[in-house]
């Protein structure tokens, strides 16, 4: 695939970031012991607030391209290029006052990701990945580490209960295999991937805005970000997605999800 | 019980938390790429350092005063007083560069917790409780929330490998009966439902110096702290610990632990 000068978009992508943090930090714990309404929730709030203001400034900056966000959804699709977005990925530690949630943004060109941002409002951490351009945590540049052997890997999933079936089993068994099973980090446990601090992030249930912009960090950071059959992460792509820091991961981890 | 004043203590305690934040932040995302060796990996250091700084401390200032720490074992325990500590808590998060770890801090006056405090050395918060005088996070008084009913509750574990045999099956009974099974957070949960962000942490395979100072943070907060036989927490106390803003949830989900 040859991708165009992405430069000017990467430009967009962190203006989008930049509005987005401040909408998100405005709304973090704030209304703790407003009712529960469903619509009027600092979270809900928050979301689309958030993804309203990316979307006007994506509509104003890139004319043409088409958008795909968590909260409203789809518009013009058919080009080559989509903006795909998540507000605020981990609403739930969002609503729990628990800082890790991020806003996730990435631009797909022929329907590939090239430009991922995670975006941590409140640990004032952003990651960046540019196809071809390497990944940078706060503008220094991220490399993932090496791990050889599972028995030696970090893995991250946010819970276990977004594995059912025999997903949930064979979830288990890879938990079992690695060195320590860590819950609880939504999309920061691909930055950490990226940065060398852990190895493996296996999840399910997902939607393409939680994990393309991941997909571009971890791997423009060295790693890979497959589904659980090991093709590349797109916009077509299904709702498993294994990420590893070190490609020699992958094909014991998949073995051990496929069984 | 009759306590005797706790004033000069709660300096000292405030004095260790001081200590042991820097030592923290010095070895935390370091070293990344040293060989794993049982003795010598960051996450070691750190936690040595910070409890034998603290250690060197309470016996300057509060000589007598008994010790009980995670890396260092008992000291002088005939006494009223003992010095509850661990310098990480969270270890796996330290070592994987995920700030949800923090020193705890616990004094006991004949078994029980009077004066805690939970030290979030990266996010820079504190949460402080003393036995009469409430509970603060970074100085600014903090209460639990109303919670009536399980089905709204957001419970908190760190991990769900924490239980086994009957506990597994027990516990995951519960988090199907609550509004969000979380996962991940460490020490950090206990400051979450003392703040009123949550409502429920129910862990096992713990030891006092884990519990302790969240368990007077929490009650100094309004809420509850008791093992799974809902008897107060002392230095005494078993493995298993429930933690819950509203009183009302705890005779619930002591019956689904307990089935």
């Amino acid at each position: 695939m040859s991708v165009p000068d992405l430069e000017p978009y990467l430009g967009v992508a962190v203006l989008l970031a930049d509005t987005a943090r401040p909408i998100l930090q405005k709304y973090y714990r704030s209304g703790v012991g407003i009712e529960d309404k469903p619509d009027a929730t600092p979270v809900t709030i928050a979301d689309r607030a958030a993804e309203a203001a990316m979307r006007q400034l994506i509509n104003q900056h890139c004319p043409g391209h088409g958008i795909k966000g968590e909260e409203y959804g789809d518009e013009n699709l058919a080009g080559d290029f989509v903006w795909v977005l998540d507000p605020i990925d981990g609403t739930k530690a969002f609503m729990t006052g628990k800082p890790l949630f991020g806003t996730l943004i990435a631009l797909c060109y022929q329907g590939r990701p090239v430009i991922g941002i995670i975006d941590m409002a409140v640990l004032a951490e952003r990651f960046v990945g540019v196809r071809g351009r390497g990944a940078s945590r706060n503008g220094v540049p991220i490399k993932t580490r090496a791990c050889a052997h599972l028995s030696q890997a970090a893995l991250y999933a946010t819970t276990p209960y977004m594995f059912t079936g025999a997903a949930a089993a064979n979830f288990n068994n890879l938990a079992l295999n690695v060195k320590y099973p860590l819950f609880g980090a939504d999309c920061y446990g691909y930055g950490l991937v990226a940065s060398g601090f852990a190895d493996l992030v296996v999840e399910a249930q997902l939607k393409p805005y939680d994990y393309l912009a991941c997909a571009v960090v971890v791997t423009e950071a060295g790693g890979v970000a497959v589904d659980w059959h090991g093709r590349d992460l797109t916009l077509a792509s299904g709702d498993q997605v294994v990420v590893s820091g070190d490609a020699r991961l992958v094909p014991p981890v998949l073995a051990l999800l496929n069984r």
